[in-house]
């Protein structure tokens, strides 16, 4: 199966393949088809260097990248996300769209431990309103970038995981459930994104408050 | 320390009530003194058959309680909360008031996987709005009333803190952490108090859709 990250080549999206391409084929999406490229060939040689096995990455540009992935992966800053997914309407239909944005004050130059929310209530129901025919899913909010990037170490982090079709939702799970220490919870319908998405700016604020390199959550009682 | 808790009739008072009374006197607080009185007794009489040793349990109308308390714990309904301490200003002036409330949905025959925020943003915010002499702090929001009543287990989350008063809010961290197994966290001023208060219809969604007694939450990450 081949995963798209469109916006790969930013911080989290950029984890997120250092972390996926050991079990799938990871395309990097970016506006610019050299910058993805780039960005493929660094995670390769990331990857090589620690001596992980991976299966293949390959930079494109966002249209192609949509094209080609199975599952597509939006990575992509708030404020650009609809830009973006307007104009690839007809490459993404039918697919499965993971939604990873949060909707960060900073956008409106506010601080990044707040949310300006969207009027459809969560970054992922405003991109499904945008991709009527794409079955969108939610993951991925509350797991920091830097956590993702040292593959070295396990993540310590549940990942929420919310949407309305629920074979795109357990196939999105599994992918969660292969990276090391992530657990994919099912935590219903996308429109409790909203509440995921929320934990974020929470999360950042103890970043800040005692200088973390990311801190993440585990639901706990999950179990009787 | 007195501790007392407004509506501690109700289940998630109660609940706090039973893990608080092993090291504060607890003042049950209800809008009529005899309920308030009853539920005191049984309080006194479960943790005496459990062999669990307290301090002193008490009922008071709402009133007295506030008074009384040094902490007080406002433990009552979304819609009854504004009600409620209106008319307890005099008494709560000066005091640490910790708001437990969530804006659920409920309040307006809508679920109990929804919100409905007040203007302020969050009900802690609110609560301060319409106290403000008082110092509101808020804590206890993500931790679910039946496993607060399982006193033979130690509860299995965190307590996220927050408040606007440095002092204040290390003293309920103090009573938080008094609790076994809940780890109190200080999340910063009592604005971040609405992300808090948004992850219990997350958590109440897990419960429906998993049977669950209640589920929790821990911050991961906390130490580099």
């Amino acid at each position: 199966m081949k995963i798209a990250i469109l916006g790969g080549t930013g911080d989290q999206g950029f984890g997120l393949a250092l972390r996926l391409a050991k079990k799938y084929e990871i395309i990097i999406g970016s506006r610019k088809r050299e910058k993805a490229e780039e960005s493929a060939e660094n995670i390769k040689k990331i990857l090589s260097s620690k001596g992980i096995p991976y299966r293949d990455v390959v930079g494109m540009e966002n249209r192609d990248a949509s094209q080609e992935g199975d599952i597509v992966i939006l990575s992509v800053p708030y404020q650009h996300t609809l830009s973006t997914i307007k104009d690839l309407k007809e490459e993404l239909k039918g697919k499965i769209v993971v939604s990873i944005g949060v909707p960060l004050a900073g956008v409106i130059g506010d601080k990044p431990t707040r949310v300006v929310l969207p009027p459809q209530g969560s970054v992922a129901q405003m991109v499904q309103e945008y991709l009527k025919d794409s079955k969108v899913v939610s993951a991925f909010q509350n797991v920091s970038a830097k956590v993702l990037e040292c593959i070295d170490e396990p993540v310590d982090c549940d990942i929420l995981v919310c949407g309305d079709d629920e074979e795109s939702k357990r196939k999105v799970i599994e992918v969660v459930n292969s990276i090391e220490g992530c657990r994919g919870i099912d935590c219903g319908g996308l429109e409790m994104s909203r509440y995921v998405e929320q934990i974020t700016p929470l999360l950042i604020g103890l970043n800040i408050k005692y200088k973390l390199k990311g801190s993440g959550i585990r639901i706990t009682g999950l179990r009787r």
